[in-house]
Parts: C-alpha cells; structure tokens; sequence
C-alpha cells in the first residue's frame, strides 16, 4: 500500500460524497462502494494515463462486441474474471440441501420451444446421449410440471445463435417433468469449447497467457411454483478443462458420468436409441422461494 | 466490513491467481489489483443477481452509446466518479510551477485547422471574446511556436460534432505562439452546459438527485518541443457551478474573469471587435518532458 497524497484522497472523497444524495438507499450504498473501490484500484496502481485510456478502449470495445443475442461481452468479462461466481455465491448462502448453481453465461436463448419427455432437441451431429432424472422439492418429494430450460453447443463448440449453420433451436429447448417428477432429454454429448476469444476478453486472456475453454457441460435453468428457480450445469466427470474452467465455474456435486450404453439397455427403445448411446442421470433439488 | 464466507473468499483468491501468470508484470499488476477491488466490492454490499444484471446493462448501454466521435460515454462516466480527475492528480505529481490541469472529457476532435493569431473560431451567435496570453517553460522564458488546440461548445451549450447545426469546425482551433510565446484566440465568451442526459450517465446522475452542469470553460491542449503536453481549461471565474462542476474538475489556478471591454479599448481595433466584448488573459506554463 502506498500512501495516498491528500488532494488525491480529496478527489476520491469528493466524488463518494456527490452520491450522498442519491434517495434509494441501496442505490447510494451500492454506487459508493464502486467509486470508492474504483478509486481505491487507481491508487493502489497508479494508474497512468495510458492506461486509464486503454481501460476506456477495452470497456468500449466491450460495449461494442455485445450484439444484442448471445454474443453478451460483458457477461463473459465478469465470468472470465470470476466476479459472475462470486455473485453466485453471494446470493446462495445457506441452502445447502439444494442442487448447487453456477454461471448463468452469456449463452441462453429465451422462448425455445417446449419438447416432449425424452424428445431429441439435436439436429447436429454428435454422440448421442439421454439425460434423465428427477426435480425434487428440499424435502425429497417430487414435483410435477417443473419446467427444465436447457442448452448447449454442438459438437463444433458453438451454441445456436453463434453459428450460422445452426438452426436456432438446435441444442435448446423447454422439458417438464412427469406426474413423477421425471425429465429425459435426448441430446448429445456435451464437448469442451472455448468461449469467443476474437473480441476484448479473449484479448484480455491471451495477454494474461490464460486459455479460454470451458469444460463440457449442459446448461440448466429448472422452475416451478413456488420454488427459487435454479441456473446451473451439469459438467462431464471426466473432462480434461474440469480444474481450470475459464469462468471458474465447476462444483464437484455437479458433475455427472455420461455412462456408455448399448442398444441392448433397456432405456434403448423406449428413447429410441438404435445403437450405443450415453447415459447421465442426475435428480435436480430445488428450494422454497423465500 | 461483514466477515466473508471462506468459499467466497476462495473464488475471490481463484480469480486473482488466474492472472498470476500474465508475462506483462504491469499488465500483471493492474489486472489483479482490479479484480481484488471489484470482488471486494461485490461482497461489501453482497451484490444481487438483479443488481450484477442491472449493472451488464448499464456498462453495454453505456458502450452502445459511443459513436466512435464526441459522443464517448465510458470517459463521461469516469469523469462523473472522480476517476478521470483522480488519473489525473496521480499523474501529476510534483509539478508545483507549471499550470495546473484537469479533466480531457469526451468532446476533443483531432485535426482542427490551424488559426492565425487573434482568428476568430467562431461561426455561431455569442458574446465576443478575446482570450490571450503566453506560453512559458518552468523557467518563466516564453515559449515560441508552441501549438494551443482549444475546443469549447457554442451558446447552446453543444459542442460540435453533438450539434448537427454547427459546422464541425466551430469554436475548435489550433493557434501557436509568436517568437514571443503569444497567443491571441478570438472566440465567444464560453457558456455553462449540461454533459449529456440522454444515456446511461445521464441516468446515473438522475438517479443519484446530481445535477448535470459544468461551469463555463475553454478546453485547452497545450504543446511544445521538449515540453510536456498540458491539457485543461480555463473557467469562467463567476460560474454558478464552479462549485459543483458535474465531473470535479475545477481548480482555483484556472480561474480567469472576462473582463467587459468597449469598443475604444486598445486590443479592439487589432483585433476586429466593433463593439463590446470580453477580455481574458493567462499565461500557461509547461513543464519539461520527463
Ligand atoms: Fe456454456
Ligand atoms: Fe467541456
């Protein structure tokens, strides 16, 4: 820590005090706390002209990088600098029987079409795979008629919405459970992929010699009535990017075994399947909307 | 300062240890030191979900609004938290004799024409004004051909390139010394205005009950040979809003009164004025290039 000059503190100060009056409380609080960490950031740095310049290109760059759909680059800038998962963490205290969350990411479409129990929501190719279990309520009972909002890329790493050669829905779509509280989705397997480096974070990476990939998972946003809805994944157990997620975004109790399967097994027929298939199974646990 | 949950601190450590590998060791600096504040301002007011959300939206909105000219609205909004002015005072440092600066703002357009001495630059209605003085070094001596580029708005408060009516050369110059570090700009007397309402600053300072006003001034970039380049203003001295300039940037130093001036007055006939107008002088001084 250096010592910070007093017209220096003054300025800081100056400029936490002109929010004094802003009336929403919270509002105050949370836009004092920001300039003053800001400050406190520029300080503790001291940071040049240049610098502060090449912040402003960086943040602009940003700003202009976001298109509107899934290419949200300020989304991706706090996933990559892990503040996304603190948010996540703060705002999840305490609920340790339910199912863990994680990033939302920049990724999600909203209105995809709802698909039948086990229907297939790929249209690309890959490994095909089902993935089925059950929503459950904190005491273990099942709930009917909740909604399991998923996505994921296709076996060329990209999402629908980032691909030309995808049609939009492919890879997404709204599941409900059974009267049991069963969901089945037919898919295919998850793959590891790098998040976009061709605008200011994947710059912003490079320069800090970071690599960009995500290990391989399937995204989740799972409600029901009078439950807190749930954003999370299901990550592959065994892939290789599962300790150096780039948005830092693995929990071990979410990782699922995607086990092989022959034509043989009896979930074959019932999904279709015609030949060897993946299988991941995984009851999602919600908790009571507060 | 609430007690930070261990796993919340664990994603805050994972975070800054992602760049600990950055080959650039400032890169390396800056980066890390931004991510420790951030995270530590994310758990000082335990951020929301929709809070995270709201802020995405406003840096992309705030990115959105850049037009790649005057309009540059991340600069607007380090200027309305103190931080432009505080980058400043951490870059100049111990320079006790040269003329103080302060804020570069969004509105500087490169590549203005060059204006002979006491040329009038401006093409819009206003009070007449003569603002003169000399360039000097550290040692008192006048600086010849040192080169002044000056921008400030018209009587309604836009600069050009904001303002469709005005041609993009209105009220921006570049003037030099003569062989005695003498300059002369013939302009109108410069008026308080508003920085932009209409995005997302100008919602923060909605919502923050700030008012938007900068005290009247005249934007100057000052340059020489061996000369460290200066940037700042001049203020009008009797501005009501010297004291509440919207972006922090007034200091006493750079105060000047126009004075009220007849038509008989000496500086009148040479140059061009028929009638009343107003007279400020200021001498810069420059500091060498480190
Ligand atoms: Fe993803
Ligand atoms: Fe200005």
């Amino acid at each position: 820590m250096n010592n910070i000059p007093s017209n220096e503190a003054k300025i800081s100060a100056q400029a936490v005090a002109a929010f004094a009056n802003t009336p929403n409380p919270r509002l105050r609080q949370v836009v004092q706390s920001l300039v003053r960490h800001l400050h406190a950031f520029a300080s503790e740095v001291e940071l040049t002209e240049d610098e502060w310049l090449e912040g402003i290109r960086f943040l602009t760059d940003t700003g202009k990088t976001c298109d509107g759909t899934v290419r949200q680059e300020f989304i991706l800038l706090s996933d990559v600098i892990g503040l996304s998962m603190l948010v996540d963490a703060i705002n999840h205290r305490a609920c340790e029987s339910a199912t863990e969350t994680t990033v939302f990411g920049p990724f999600y479409i909203a209105g995809m079409p709802e698909r039948g129990h086990g229907e297939n929501m790929a249209f690309t190719p890959g490994e095909p795979a089902l993935v089925q279990g059950r929503v459950l309520d904190a005491a273990g009972e099942p709930i009917a008629n909740a909604v399991l909002d998923v996505w994921q890329t296709a076996e060329n790493g990209m999402y629908s919405g980032q691909d030309p050669e995808q049609p939009l829905t492919n890879l997404r779509g709204r599941y409900r459970t059974d009267a049991e509280g069963r969901f089945a989705i037919r898919t295919t397997l998850p793959v590891s992929y790098p998040i976009p480096t061709d605008g200011p974070v994947g710059r912003l990476l490079q320069a800090s010699d970071r690599h960009p990939w995500r290990p391989a998972h399937l995204h989740f946003m799972v409600m029901a009535p009078g439950q807190r809805t749930l954003v999370t994944h299901l990550f592959n157990h065994d892939d290789p990017y599962l300790d150096s997620d780039v948005v830092f975004g693995v929990k071990d109790s979410l990782k699922v075994v995607y086990q092989p399967c022959q034509a043989n097994h009896p979930l074959a027929a019932p999904f279709g399947f015609d030949g060897s298939f993946r299988l991941a199974s995984y009851d999602f646990v919600l908790e009571r909307e507060a």
